[in-house]
């Protein structure tokens, strides 16, 4: 059983992780975790703190000579920038006589409802466990769940298919392979592979930047080599499906969520949405299509997972939103703290990482082992057998 | 905590639930949870199955004199057409030797999965808990949520926005109140709240139909009545918009879903999104806006929570999709089990008490208190101070 | 992952557990389950409930022909009694005008406490609940776990080590195999295995019923057969004797748990505690002593698991302890409901089943695999790697 | 919902512990957490690691000015040592050419157990983690809890019952107050209250050194001002003595847990186990005995909890028992780590700062609230509702 808790505060000394469950043995690279983090980092249309802070993992325990001990893996993520805050978000001590505190509730964040659930009388308290800022420990569990799947030869890529009203004509990218698809997608700025319209959303963020507006957008995430069998229809909180789907619409901002044909199956006739299956000595079974998403009955079938989700712009604008102060209630414009005109592209590499977690938690279910040596048995076991049952 | 696990097969002697974390002495009437079962069953296109099973639950423990009594709640439906099923779902002795084996998967369902997961030679094992009769114990448990949610004047509705290409116009319901809206779609066959929408929903089915094909669609879920404070952005699992996401896509068929906007945000620029904060002395805190779907920061804001849903049609068409055997290998077209045109009416209805249960389960976290007694004291004395901060 | 929900009241309708997480394809025996319900009513010393209730379980579903489908299995314990209790403990409708509600707490039992913390004023809905009635679902739930621990060769037995201050002479069974103390204790009424001890048991038995008075006992559960790795160090949860002592510790009456020599590890001195490894090219690793009672550092050791839990008197006695009416506050002699001298052997049975359920909660854990045959491959490839290290 | 995580080797960069659902505003000192940090590195015969380690914590996240922020609380503790173990314990890199791998176990650890489980050929991996210096985030996590109960007037005390075969005289030491018998421990050595069995105590401790042996213990934790209602009967997991009795065995070394009159229950007749109930006008409801140890039915009663466990002697010996190499098969006397003749006073303060946190999670789940002021206005409301019933 895999599980974590991330803390850490936007501007706190650090951001901090803790992942349970591992297998032991697994070789972990400190390098790709932070290839991970440094790839959040990017996209076209980022802000000031994407420039102070170039993320680095640091493992505090759980790992030795860059393999897991099957104890848990701790991390940090050092803030730069907590250097700048130390007298507003000291850990200790008390809070200084002229401290600015924050009662101007920015819609569209968790300011007001935190500081009411939470009472608080200044809004930092949430705003700073709130921040994206925090996606970086997500991103960290999840570039060490990736390398896990590795070992399988489990893949995940992720690319942009909307910023704003410009979607990807499907037509342009339907025929590339998942290594096509991946190469384009981080060649591009945007992790757009269709490049006539990574055009016009390079435009659109450039105009929404200049309007003091910001836009969201969709990303996709693709996950090949799963194995048929993760996840089950047994019970809901078994479903892939459903914990995939929690887990994307748990990343700040996203606001809808969708696997394979997603909401267009909603409009096609059964007969198109179904995916025949297909038999040949040779390949085992196979399909046409993929309008699944590659889960069945909460199950995985063996196709390439398929999720997408969608993210909402981000609601810090230049040109504030109306609000109003909680202590002297008077109407006020939103106070704004630095943003990004849009993080689409930086949330399709942390969807992508979520996912990887949530398939490396479902692949730990199913195939147990303390060790990898253990789970590349039990895996191998598996396999031989399903292939057996399809020739 | 509130945890719940549910049990049964589309054939067997029965489904179960039990259910565990509720308060003590809260009124529970089974009358309201068959009447749940009930709403489940209606809508234009359901098919046999419908008709022969009238569900009722049966309490077996943990209510007495229709009250909780604190411990865990068990609750059959009774399958009564288990009967039919003796020989072919006996859950003791051995199996009869004509039994007549499912060795072909059909498209779209956890048949294939299933059995190369579970190694089962006989698909049924499978379909039976895949089942969408096994909604039944779903519905049962978000009615008792439901009942819970009832005592702090929370209510749901739901209604269907899209059937197959058919979506309502939004113009025409956006001005009924949460009470009319409601109504409508009770007295809709296929819940929904435009008439012009609903005959069309209704010809696609009956086209569907007579073509052996099958439609999904889309339903939405309203709340009203939910405190600020419910779910956190502090853990990913604590989101009240990941729960409910992750609920949703739980529900068999269901390919997408999405909160307030959902989607569409990722279309609009930010300053058409966020929803706008005013105060009032008389009002406390506004918006005049409810593009966040009620929950910012993954904690619910005061405003009505609505989450839509998207299902694809029903995987078992009359006219059946291509397959194979997998004893055999030979191609072969899909078996048939009885089927319902469209099923998304049903699916709002599941929907609606899914939610139910993830709200009461992030109620009961919030409040605390082992009895309705010292649920509503507490939920008062907050409620109390939270109208104190915004006044 | 295995997990369980059990409900239920010593009155009500029935007695209901649901448990998830088995693997596909076990064998499952009702007779089995049965026969450890059988056991959990044996034992001198018991009273009138234990006549009328022949405990018989009912798969209500998850099983199919004796065995498991994958699916959760759900079962239901019906209380013969519960048709004298129909106007007492009647799930709906309301409370008849002429019940008698219980507001004299027995001490020693939840009667007060529960009363107080649920804001009860017929205490009766405490104790039905916190009655040992309710034993039989857990025993159920083990009874099921011991069908899988038994298609791995790991075997439970139990027996009584004290009865109020008569102990067994150790030199008496220490040379007794597994399989002769096993025996032993099931045809003893004491489930002694040291037959001048038995004697002496009895007869404090008997005094004590003569008397209007109960005895407690101290009880021992022996596992083998089972594997190295079972549990771990890495978390407190994780650790198998943590899980055992919670377990066992939250079975009724339970005042104590030990593992191997337990208290008595803390007055010898470490060179007379501690295991010694010795290696032999035929047998592997061995020890000559088992004073770690088969748990090293949280994790099972392959050496018989040796548990022991002391069961304080039943607490409702013929001359009944001073106490007082909740409602009226008078002073009182707490009320008699039915009681038995000693329970301690019908405790060995539920600590026996409620250990197993531990160690297979451990073993899927360890293990992994959806079916009972990949589970076995799984198991039989660890063992072969242990061997290989060992030889 | 209250929960942790902890990780750390013994010679890692740092011990790190992130605890999840505290409250809001509480006042959280470090101080106080060093304090307990202290407390456990004391204690007649500690070897060389207490001296050179003087543990501190570092807040990394969670916490603002000395007060929770409802978010995740980060913590860590560096080791000191580690600069002595950087070629040995790296998190990254490749192994040292000339790395000394542990490969002959100790018996009594997690050594063997652990290398096979996890397939080790370095027991370090095991040991490190395994080790009792991961004790000290287990306290912090605790040290933090009791700073929530202190807020409730719950107060937390242990100390030493028996060092090897010398244990206090009751007598002597039962008129001690809690406040007199928290005082004395804490101005003892070996933490023992009766001046007595202390010089005992030490001469034991002295001898075993002098042996190169070691010697164990039983320590007992009392908690006062713990409120009715804590705990359930309802399920097993829910008892609060079935989860005292988990996490007492959970701590390391630890083989035996009582609570109460615990294994003595077993002895004595029913008439002298159960605490009778008296009640006043003035003082409701009260008790002249506590053989149940502030436990009945799983749930706390309102008198003190009283808790027991047992330590074994620590089972690195310098006079080392037989062993052999897990690599040669060559038998050997077990490898020597550092080690304590006793650590039984230190283990009794690691048992109080475990079951803080027990109680506070039990806490928390029955006041729910997300601010501590929150918190105590449900805790009023509750307490006066159970004193205006006991009136």
């Amino acid at each position: 059983m895999l599980r974590y808790l991330t803390s850490g505060e936007s501007h706190g000394p650090a951001l901090v992780a803790i992942i349970e469950g591992l297998p032991a043995n697994l070789p972990l690279q400190e390098a790709a975790i932070n290839h991970q983090l440094w790839r959040r980092q990017q996209g076209h249309g980022r802000g000031y703190r994407m420039k102070i802070e170039t993320d680095q993992i640091e493992f505090l325990s759980g790992v030795r000579f860059s393999k897991t001990m099957g104890s848990p893996v701790a991390l940090a993520v050092h803030n730069k920038d907590h250097k700048n805050w130390l007298s507003r978000m000291a850990p200790t001590g008390d809070a200084p006589d002229d401290l600015a505190r924050v009662s101007k509730p920015r819609p569209g964040h968790a300011d007001l409802p935190g500081a009411l659930k939470y009472e608080f009388d200044d809004m930092r308290n949430s705003l700073e466990r709130a921040s994206a800022r925090n996606t970086a420990t997500l991103v960290a569990v999840g570039a060490i769940a990736r390398q896990l799947l590795d070992v399988f030869s489990i893949s995940l890529c992720s690319h942009i298919v909307q910023i704003g009203p410009v979607k990807v004509d499907r037509d342009k990218i339907s025929a590339l392979s998942f290594e096509e698809l991946s190469a384009r997608a981080e060649s591009s700025s945007v992790r757009c592979a269709d490049p006539d319209a990574e055009a016009k959303m390079i435009r659109v963020i450039d105009q929404a930047k200049e309007d003091g507006n910001t836009v969201g957008g969709v990303f996709e995430v693709i996950v090949t080599g799963v194995p048929v069998g993760l996840g089950s229809y047994v019970m809901p909180d078994r479903r892939l499906d459903a914990r995939l789907a929690g887990a994307m619409m748990g990343i700040q901002a996203i606001k809808g969520v969708e696997i394979g044909l997603g909401f267009e199956a909603a409009t096609l006739p059964g007969s198109l949405v179904h995916d025949a299956l297909f038999h040949d000595p040779a390949r085992g079974v196979y399909r046409q299509t993929n309008g699944a998403g590659g889960i069945e009955g909460g199950i995985s079938n063996g196709e390439p997972i398929v999720v997408r989700a969608a993210m909402k712009p981000i609601p810090t604008l230049y040109k504030p939103l109306p609000s109003f102060d909680l202590e002297t209630k008077e109407a006020y414009l939103a106070a704004i703290e630095r943003s990004d005109a849009c993080a689409a592209p930086a949330a399709a590499v942390i969807g992508e990482n979520v996912a990887a977690y949530v398939l490396a938690e479902a692949f730990c279910e199913k195939f147990g082992g303390d060790s990898i040596e253990e789970m590349k048995r039990n895996f191998a076991s598996y396999q031989a057998r399903v292939a057996e049952r399809l020739r």
